[in-house]
């Protein structure tokens, strides 16, 4: 009976072993990675040094040409096998003072921002302002009534699902200067597309469209905007005046930073993962995108250390100039759009550090089972799989996915991120070391998973 | 049987009528009161018109002389029986154009403000940065170690009762540009005093002190603060720019404006409710102190418009130039002190539209069982009485308070008044019009009861 019990008991240990031996190498890879992910100093001190020792960048200012400087040796010294450097060639931008002022009963100084790519006011400019309540009434608008006086949009942007979503407020922002100058305006004056209520404005791109002219073009924060409304609905005789010195002065270069960790075998093919350096000059781009720099710098580090090389390689592709036109995407897209099948598939890291909630992957249906293997690695980061929707790749990298290349997000809490977004209030202290770790897990779980797969993600 | 029920319900319901027409009157009407202060547009019009016609009004300024005018007119026209002005005189102070930058490798613009009362640079100054903890720290500094350079006080308030306050870290700004001239010290910035995160600077008063220099004085904002020290930290040679117009300018009269609702019995004595009407120039002033000027503007008004006059009168006191050393405050003590006991007792709102949690009196012990029965009204608006502290009057009430009138405290949720104290964040975007009629309903209660009471209140 003794004896039996005691063969019993050592079956069953030896059965338990044979048990833990049988764990998926893979999964305790990741748990490892994971954990040392989220209690890592990685990521926030590369965030750290890149908005305290560079600071905002630009594209096409000293700061930006700095960030590729830096970029380009950290990850030397980080342990990339390769880092080069590819040129992006854009018109510059430059923005130099601005102000504006309420001028009624009283003068009030407002919080302004001109929209990267407008043109300059040439001195101060003074007018009366018309309302309209989006693009869409602007450009319904008979000219009569527009014809010398400033267009002011007062779209807001709602933060949550209720109310008008970024996608469509932005419009006024992107097409506003055009429009408003078709309808003989002198200049254009948005509400900041942004849901705080702060004093700062929200700067942010233009749209270039070929052979429209545009107005000289602002944004005024929220409780500004509110401020003009009150005045207007009032009736008191009101005026804007409006001084913005900047424009487009020439052309400039900048460079997508790109580093690989190349795996044993070298022809095996790639997962591209992005951020972009570039930032607006307001802030210092903490969150737009120093997070997603430090976060995909992170990850593929951690990979670099492994102590065994994924058959796969890595590439990390830290972009230029996403901010004025998505430059950099596409002109990696048009570089290497040749190279779509080396592309096993792509991924970006722009919306801060709010943590990853969701996988969303755009993949053939063949590799579905193995995006479902990868969720179960994610989920003990708190992330659902999303089988419903559609990868988006973030803007960058989604140029290679508009060619056909497999797009996964990894999407992330953006409740406070329009908040901060194109303005003053993008610095450091908008950052929490613990979500952004969490980003880190899923992007390094993301990574290890795809350069260690043999599956064909790709949609055709 | 039934004759005898009968007889038994008449009797009931005689007894019910009796106890309803025994509900003290006054308790009826202060629920009358409340009732209509909590669903009533007229603090909030007032408001939207102070920040929207009349906006900052700096002592001294074209604003504030035409909120003198404002408040005059509106007091008028409200119903109140007597309006008048008393002439408040004070040194000018002026601030014009402003800017820091951080000079390391690259060049930052920073938030910054200069403080009230500030020197200016005359012209960009630009040295070392000196850090130091707190005000202590720098009065304890070796003068060599600060001769020359920008001494940088970087002291955080904290939100809540862990860490250090207001009233701790506001030395450094009240007294610092004395300590840091006494130093050698070619200026002064502090981090701002302040409970948020944003890239808004908030400004406020350095003392005055007979006799002592002071060196032109800023503060920058927290995040800014934030970058100063990863820099200084990081060991990286620095420099900071500054640039402040700014300086004493002249003497300056103002008004405080008062206003009366005369009791039947006008030498029955008043109770003094004030707030003040001037405010910083970098928002419009909506919560300092533009909703105590609303507040108790609307609560006298709804006393004004009773169908009875009271015994008491009541008198409303808007303070002219509280924000640079409390001279309405101490001029109307000046002028008023002799007439100490016509005043019943006094209160002032001056913290925001936060609602009312608790109130507190300095009163004579003998008119506690009164205080306990004003309590008693309060309650329903989640008020609770606080016997164990002091009342503290506010700044300008205080001032008669140092000479021994009464003193009550409407005491209100500050946990966001310092996030946009002082700042141009500092707009009406920022007030609730629910928690705004909340203290609307205190004060009428307040303001009634005081009004209607037999009571002495005098300490003495």
């Amino acid at each position: 009976m003794n004896r039996f019990w005691m063969m019993a008991a050592c079956l069953l240990i030896l059965l338990s072993c044979q048990e833990g031996s049988g764990v998926d190498p893979l999964q305790s890879q990741v748990e490892e990675l994971q954990n040392e992910a989220l209690n890592s100093d990685l990521a926030w001190s590369l965030l750290h040094a890149l908005t305290t020792e560079v600071g905002p960048r630009m594209a096409g200012t000293d700061g930006d040409r700095r960030a590729v400087e830096w970029a380009h040796s950290i990850m030397e010294s980080l342990g990339f096998d390769k880092v080069w450097l590819e040129p992006v060639s854009f018109p510059k931008w430059r923005r130099g003072s601005e102000s504006a002022f309420l001028v009624t009963s009283y003068r009030l100084p407002l919080a302004v921002t001109a929209l990267g790519g407008s043109p300059g006011t040439d001195g101060v400019l003074r007018a009366e302002v018309e309302l309209f309540d989006n693009l869409q009434e602007l450009s319904a608008a008979d000219p009569a009534q527009v014809q010398g006086k400033i267009a002011f949009i007062n779209d807001r942007m709602s933060a949550g699902g209720a109310g008008r979503g970024y996608s469509e407020v932005v419009k006024g922002r992107v097409m506003g200067p055009f429009v408003a100058a078709e309808k003989g305006a002198v200049a254009l004056v948005i509400r900041s597309v942004g849901t705080d209520n702060n004093r700062l404005a929200h700067t942010g791109s233009m749209d270039r469209p070929e052979g429209r002219e545009a107005v000289p073009s602002a944004a005024i924060s929220n409780p500004d905007a509110d401020l003009l409304v009150s005045v207007i609905e009032s009736g008191k005789s009101m005026e804007l005046e409006l001084q913005l010195d900047c424009g487009l002065d020439g052309a400039a270069t900048s460079y997508n930073v790109i580093g690989e960790v190349t795996g044993s075998e070298p022809d095996a093919g790639y997962f591209a993962m992005g951020a972009h350096l570039d930032s607006w000059d307001l802030g210092t781009g903490a969150v737009d995108d120093g997070a997603g720099v430090a976060i995909v710098m992170a990850a593929a580090t951690m990979i670099a250390d492994q102590p065994e090389r994924s058959r796969k390689s890595l590439r990390v592709i830290l972009f230029a100039n996403e901010e004025q036109g998505i430059y950099g995407g596409k002109e990696y897209a048009r570089a290497h759009g040749h190279e779509l099948d080396k592309h096993i598939a792509g991924a970006e890291s722009d919306m801060g550090s709010g943590r990853v909630y969701a996988l969303v992957a755009t993949v053939s249906e063949s590799a579905r089972p193995a995006i479902s293997e990868l969720a179960g690695l994610l989920e003990p980061l708190g992330i659902e799989y999303d089988p419903g929707r559609k990868a988006f790749g973030g803007a960058d990298i989604g140029q290679m996915g508009l060619l056909g290349m497999p797009l996964i997000d990894l999407r992330q809490d953006a409740s406070l991120y329009f908040d901060i977004h194109h303005t003053a209030n993008d610095t450091l202290d908008k950052v929490n070391k613990d979500d952004l770790n969490q980003n880190v897990a899923a992007w390094v779980t993301l990574a290890w998973f795809l350069v260690n797969s043999d599956q064909d993600f790709s949609t055709e």
